[in-house]
């Protein structure tokens, strides 16, 4: 496997040198508005510590980034009014891994509305925004 | 969300009512082969504690989980030879949940290699007994 290159996208936005829409951040997580959405209220859950993916991980890493997907993903559900909940997690490029440092999908789903393609088409801040404001609201209660 | 119904598939299995091609075991969760793959080496792992899915979950039972998923996706992908692996679980049946204990799915990937739709044929008992064989090396060292 490669190694971890510090110069990735999320690592940009855990270090705040790139903006993201943040929803949510804890000890060990922080979680973003996907800006290329398989579906509305597309979520990214990503650790703070730095892993390639789920394969090279910390063993700790696992039980609080799984706590924070699983309170997100809650949240999402809530504040889209989805029917399901689809969590993805790609590990290398042909898994469909396409930033390399670990991170976690979280895809409200509704009968008979399948995903959009990954990394297909960038969504408008404005909507996204909006997004966030209503998982903002769900994570508050 | 509906309640927790015990005569799911992998409860039963679980309780080893049903029978099932088992590659791992631990205190907190079994792996077994998918009977219907979308990847050659498609591996299920389930949670010993009832859940209906991640929603749901106990908390303190992620962390063992994925720490589950992670020491059988690495035997997965060096017992089948893969070049990456998508981690799925899906949440209700919009999100393509059909059996309500919760699991994940673990899936071999290769470039240029598409997954097969999910639950879609059975594959011969001899062709997972091989692929299990081969992961229980894997796992063994």
């Amino acid at each position: 496997m490669a190694d971890y290159d510090p110069q990735n996208v999320f690592a940009k936005i855990l270090r705040g040198e790139m903006p993201a829409q943040k929803i949510y951040e804890d000890e060990a997580a922080i979680a973003i508005m996907d800006v290329m959405p398989q579906a509305d209220g597309h979520v990214l859950v990503i650790p703070k510590a730095p892993s390639r993916n789920l394969l090279d991980m910390d063993a700790e890493v696992l039980g609080p980034l799984f706590a924070a997907v699983q309170t997100v993903a809650r949240a999402v559900k809530k504040a889209l009014g989805a029917e399901g909940i689809t969590i993805t997690q790609f590990n290398e490029a042909p898994a469909g891994q396409s930033v390399f440092h670990a991170h976690v999908h979280i895809l409200p789903r509704w009968t008979d509305v399948p995903l959009r393609p990954h990394t297909s088409k960038m969504e408008k801040p404005e909507v996204l925004a909006a997004h966030a404001d209503k998982i903002k609201a769900a994570l508050r209660g």
